[in-house]
Parts: C-alpha cells; sequence; structure tokens
C-alpha cells in the first residue's frame, strides 16, 4: 500500500447525539478541507444511512465561519441514525451499496463518529473493504456521554455530560432545601449499562451542594435497601437528593424501570413518567415526606452552553487526528484517549486501537470506586472525572441566545 | 413622622425560590449594613416563620465576600416559606407576636421579597403596626419566575427563567430532530395561572431552533385542537416540538394535567409523570409517533450558570432601593419596574406601588399578543421579553463548577 492516497472523504455521525459531536464533525472537516490528498469532503446525510440512500452534503461549499461555529453547536448537524449493519458473511446487501457509492464518488477515506455500535459498522465496512480489493481507509471517531468505550480512558461527550449533571444537581439540590418541611428529590440520570453519568453527579456533593444518594447500574439494585437508606437520612436531616441511573436494575437483570408496581407501594398501573417518577410514588408511599422526580432527559446530552472546554477541544482534535492519521497511511483505527501527568497536571494524549478491539464492549466503573454502602463515589472517581469538566468556551451568541452553525447543506449530485 | 428612623432590620425571602432572588437579598443586606439609620441586620430563616419562631440570622457577622457570591447562589439562602398569615381583623396571634419579635430587636425596618402571598403578608403587618402604633417601614421586594405581578412592567427571576427556557429549548430542538424518523416532542414549562414562561420559549424559535407550537393558560384548551395541529405539522415535517404551559385548562376551569384519561387515549390510570407525559401518551395513541415528554421541573427556576445579567442587577436594585426608600421614610410600598427607552434602548426604572394595590391580583400575559391560531406567540411578545434576558453574568467558578456563597448563619440571641 502506497502511503499517498488521493480521493475524497465521506464523513458521519452515528448513534444519540452530545454536546460536542459537531466538534468532533468540526476536526474532521476542517482537516479533511485542508489535506492535499483529500479532493472532496462529504458529508452523509443521518450517518451511514445517507451513503446507502445516495444522500450527501458537500461540506466544500460551507462557509468557513459557520463551519467553525460547529464547536458549539450541539446535537448531530449532519443527522445521525441508529442503523444497524448486517454481518457481511450473511448478507451483503448494504456493503455492495456502500461500495458502489465509494466508486461513484471515488471515496478513499471514511469516518464514522459514534459509540460502540458505530465502531462495529466501521469495522465491518474496513473488512468488506479490504475483502473485495477496495483501497479506502476507514477510521472511527469515538463519542458517547454514556462514557462505557473500550480502550480509551474516556470519550468525547462524556466531560460536558457530567459537567452540566454536576452543575444542574448543585442548583436543583439548592431548590430542594428551601422549605423548612422534609423533601426527598430524585434525579434520573441517563445511562443504561455503565454508570459514568450518575456517578458524576457526586461532583456536585464534592463541591458542596449535591446528592445524598447515587445509585449505579454497576451494583444489583436492592429496593429495600434503597427505601432504608432514603428513610435514614430523611429522618436525620428531613431532606434528601438522590440520584438515580435509568439503568438500575435488580439481581435477575430486569430493569427498576421496567418492573412492575403493586398498588401498595403507591400506585397500580403502567406508569408513563419515567424512573424518577416511579421511584417518587414508591419513596411516598414508604416515608409518606413529599417527593419530587426530576428527569435531567435530553437536556443532558445536549447542554452545549454549559460544555466543558477540554472535551470541546478534545473532540475537535480526535476528529482533526483520524484526518491525519489515515492520511499518513493508517486505516481500521479508532482514535482513543490516553490520561497522561505532565507536571501534575492532566494530560490527554491520543492513541489508535484497532476497530475490532473496541467494537461491541462496554466499560464500566471500577467496583473499588465505589463506597462500602455502595450508595456514593470515593476520591477515585472525582480526580478521574473532574480534569473532564474544566473550562468555559467562549460561546457565540445572538441576543443572549446561543448562535448555532447554519450549514447550507448542499446535495451532491 | 420624623423623617430618622433608627433600628434594626429584618429580612426574608418567601415562595418559590428563583435564581435572582438572592441578588435581590444582596440588595437589601448590602444596602442594610451600609445605611446608618440601620443598627442591624437580621435574616429571617424561611421567611415570616423565621420571624414567628424567633430563628433569625445576623447578617453583620457574615463576610463581606460571601454575602457578594448571594449574586449568583440560585434559591433561597435564607430559606423560604408559604405561611398564609391570617386577617389580623380574624385572628392577631401571629401579629402579636411579630409586634413582639420587633420589639425584642428593636426591628423597625422589615423588607420582605416574595410574590403574590408576600406582597399580601406585607400589606397586613404594615396595616397591622400602623393600627398599634408601632413605628415601622415595611417594604415589599418583588419576585417571581412567574412574572405575574400586578403593577409592575417585570418581576425579578422571571428574566433568568425566560433565558433557562429559550437556551434549553434551543438545544432540546436541535436534539429532536437528530434522526430521520418522526418524533413529537413535548415540553413541560412552569407557570399554573399565567403564561409567560412557556411563553419564553418562543425566543427559540425567532432565534431560528424553537417549539412549533406553544399551548398557555390564558386560553382554553382544546384536546382535539391540540391533536389537530401537532398531526398537521408531524404530518407536514415529521418532527414537531410543543411547548406547554403546566396551567393549562379546559374551558371549565380544570387543568389538563388532572384530567382523567380513557384508556382509549393511551393509558387508562392516574399517571406519575406530569403533563408532559400524559399529553406524550395522548399524541402517541393519536399519531403513532414516537414522542417523548419532557418537564423543565425545578431547573428552569434555579439555573443560576444562565441567569439574565440584567435579571441579577434589577434584582439587586430592587433590594437596594427598597433599603433606600425605607430610610427616607417611604413604608408600605413595593418596589417596582417600569420600562424606559432611553435613546431606542431598553431601561429599567423604579417606582413605588401601595403594597394593597399589588396583593392578590395576577398579570396575565394580553391576549393580543397570541397568534391568531392561539398556538403561538406574536411578535410584541418577542420585543417585550427579549431585553430581560441580556447578558452574561461573569459566573465565580471553583473547578469548574459554581462556587455559591456559604453563609455562616449566626443565629441571634
Amino acid at each position: 500500500m502506497s502511503n499517498k492516497l488521493v480521493g475524497a472523504c465521506i464523513f458521519g455521525q452515528s448513534g444519540g447525539p452530545t454536546a460536542v459531536i459537531n466538534a468532533s464533525a468540526y476536526g474532521v472537516i476542517r482537516a479533511a478541507l485542508d489535506a492535499e490528498e483529500i479532493t472532496k469532503v462529504y458529508g452523509a446525510a443521518n450517518g451511514i444511512k445517507g451513503v446507502l440512500e445516495d444522500k450527501l452534503y458537500v461540506m466544500d461549499e460551507e462557509d468557513p465561519e459557520e463551519l467553525k461555529l460547529l464547536l458549539h453547536t450541539p446535537s448531530s448537524a449532519l443527522g445521525s441514525c441508529r442503523y444497524k449493519i448486517a454481518d457481511p458473511e450473511k448478507d451483503d446487501k448494504d456493503y455492495k451499496r456502500i461500495l458502489e457509492i465509494f466508486k461513484k464518488y471515488n471515496v478513499r477515506y471514511f469516518f464514522y463518529n459514534g459509540g460502540n455500535d458505530s465502531m462495529d459498522t466501521c469495522n465491518k465496512i474496513s473488512r468488506y473493504m479490504e475483502s473485495v480489493g477496495y483501497e479506502c481507509r476507514i477510521m472511527g471517531v469515538p463519542k458517547t456521554i454514556d462514557n462505557d468505550l473500550y480502550g480509551t480512558d474516556h470519550c468525547p461527550g462524556f466531560g460536558s455530560a457530567a459537567k452540566y449533571i454536576a452543575t444542574s444537581c448543585m442548583e436543583i439540590n439548592k431548590d430542594a432545601r428551601v422549605y423548612d418541611n422534609g423533601m426527598v428529590t430524585i434525579v434520573e440520570i441517563m445511562g443504561r449499562h455503565a454508570g459514568w453519568l450518575a456517578a458524576s453527579s457526586a461532583l456536585a456533593t464534592e463541591f458542596g451542594s449535591g446528592p445524598d444518594l447515587i445509585y449505579l447500574p454497576e451494583v444489583d439494585f436492592d429496593m429495600d435497601k434503597f427505601l432504608d437508606d432514603v428513610q435514614r437520612l430523611y429522618d436525620a436531616n428531613g431532606k434528601v437528593l438522590v440520584a438515580v441511573s435509568e439503568g438500575i436494575h435488580y439481581a435477575d437483570g430486569s430493569f427498576v424501570s421496567e418492573a412492575k408496581i403493586s398498588a401498595t407501594d403507591g400506585f397500580g398501573h403502567a406508569q408513563l413518567g419515567g424512573l424518577a417518577a416511579m421511584l417518587a410514588a414508591i419513596v411516598k408511599g414508604r416515608t409518606g415526606a413529599k417527593v419530587r422526580g426530576i428527569e435531567l432527559s435530553l437536556l443532558q446530552r445536549c447542554g452545549a452552553h454549559l460544555a466543558s472546554a477540554v472535551d470541546i477541544e478534545e473532540a475537535r482534535m480526535a476528529g482533526e487526528e483520524a484526518v491525519k492519521q489515515a492520511v499518513s497511511g493508517v486505516t481500521g483505527k479508532m482514535i482513543a484517549f490516553e490520561r497522561d501527568e505532565v507536571d501534575g497536571n492532566y494530560h490527554c494524549r491520543i492513541k489508535l486501537l484497532p476497530l475490532d478491539k473496541v467494537a461491541n464492549f462496554e466499560k464500566k466503573i471500577p467496583l473499588s470506586w465505589l463506597n462500602e454502602e455502595r450508595n456514593g463515589l470515593k476520591h477515585e472517581f472525582i480526580d478521574y472525572v473532574l480534569p473532564l469538566i474544566q473550562g468555559e468556551p467562549k460561546l457565540p451568541l445572538e441576543h443572549s441566545l446561543p448562535r448555532y452553525a447554519r450549514l447550507k447543506k448542499v446535495l451532491a449530485k
């Protein structure tokens, strides 16, 4: 394989959006526009679906200043998808179509930004292109607020979500304690299988105003123990703030959010609100306290106004580095992060991981970072997460409201 | 009445907290500490309850730098209450107790920060003190995210909540449109009787990324019309973002959130989540679309990190002005705002309103500011609200998280 490969590139975004996935997009697009080996830069509409449907935006047509605003525009500017690609050995229809599109536009570089499933997609496309002898360099750019990608110290998107969660929990905690009557507040935080996000609420507690109790999916949930924990603190302090991961589950693996709750527990039927509303009803039934359930919902993953400057810069860098590495000859790898200490300060270093080593594994919080009671975090976790939420970006504003990138999205013919 | 009145003052916070009620507290406390007529500055724990229970904090004991941090500390730093005081003609027990405490500490100034009910409390205490011949100057400082206080152009707390709501709706709107499948998102916003807060989501739409439909309590809610509105936009665009005020009600006055919904509407029984979850279930039943309900909950009223600099400064000024006016001889008044234009720019001017003119009235959005379809706002509303959300305060941070005021709260003996 000669090192110099000339042709177009496609960039796509996949999976749930984050506050900084567009910062990675900017990193890729800017570096690709600047790379002389890359003749044209296409953005796929809605990830791999845009490739399959021949719906590609010509990024060369965009105003450079608008592109730069991607650094502070939340969600996926090009659109995302949750398309699960088949195994090429079982069904190669999609791959044939992708090859057809790659040939049509002379695509020699493919950059895909996403989580576990997206790295799996990358990996399969990479193997297929190799098997048919089509030269194309394929790189994965990590992204997930869930922070559960294997082999990387952390993931772009997580730091900003963690900062949003910690700040919001500090504010909620202040609000939930204003009256002199008893009050239990339950905050539901994203994270179906790993508790990194819910754990980040511990930052609020560390800095003076946060949850008293935190429950993560890393540990089997015990409803009786939970109710005892809440009751004890309620009796002692009158106020309790609880953070729960949406993914908490019983020992048999069933999600607490999906369990049927008997009428004696506060209600008798299918519930509409999420886990927070359900737990609130149960706690109210048990303690008689005033209870409020709060679901941070989409806000925690699209809160660009509270993004971490460190996270934005690392997300951008991951995108840029993917292009630089590919141009220099690398393929079949995901950009990953390694944590260094330089003069006692946090430093993030890029490393490359083979795509097949990343795909379909999930990284969880080490149990040794949880307290003895399994309802809070030790300082090891604070030390881990604190550097990732640092720095306040200078947000582009218009009338004191966010000014997001406005892309022309000119379709390739 | 001689103009010069020397004695202590009590300051109290009442009703639901806001992002800037502590900015008013700072205005009052700082000005009172600086006024030579005021011999001692007490902060009542949990509003008027702290007076009744002789639980007063000595503000003179606080570190001035910590006090200054109140400008950026959300919620009520001294604690709040929702205590409804009796009519002095019917039951004067509370008033006798208040007089006793006032005499004990030689209190000659009383400043109370709150909404409608608090102005009513202020008014009753003022009348009582006059009736028993106890010289004491009593001033109300307005506060409510609901913006429904009568006789003032707007209320401290509203601008910051409006900014939080507009910014969050912009972010949610970006997030809710990433996939290429259909999606309806329903955001529930505070405001039981007046729609100022839900209406503020129109700012997001005005600046490029906000709700398609907005429903306010100023208009009777029609479920069929609502479902038709959503269906029409869903069919046309595939994506719909709806903002609803928690206080929307049917023509008979019953709240939509409290209505029983039949099984055919998506569910059959008492619901746990709030209005957003309920409407989401109904819309899902009707359209078959993926629907998500999001309740902004406490976040919208305690979002100090997104506070408007204009709001913070006006809240502070209202507190300061209450002290200055009282010291100069004024009593029985609430500080209110009048809007001026100076060289084409927004300018806020203080005026004084008799307490009995404010108490127990509610100010609603003029119907002429709603669009013809009654599901959106006209530009008159944008012109009204836009100046109130302006400016980004320089937030005190520690480790990139908010650094709130830490008060000693030394109790008076």
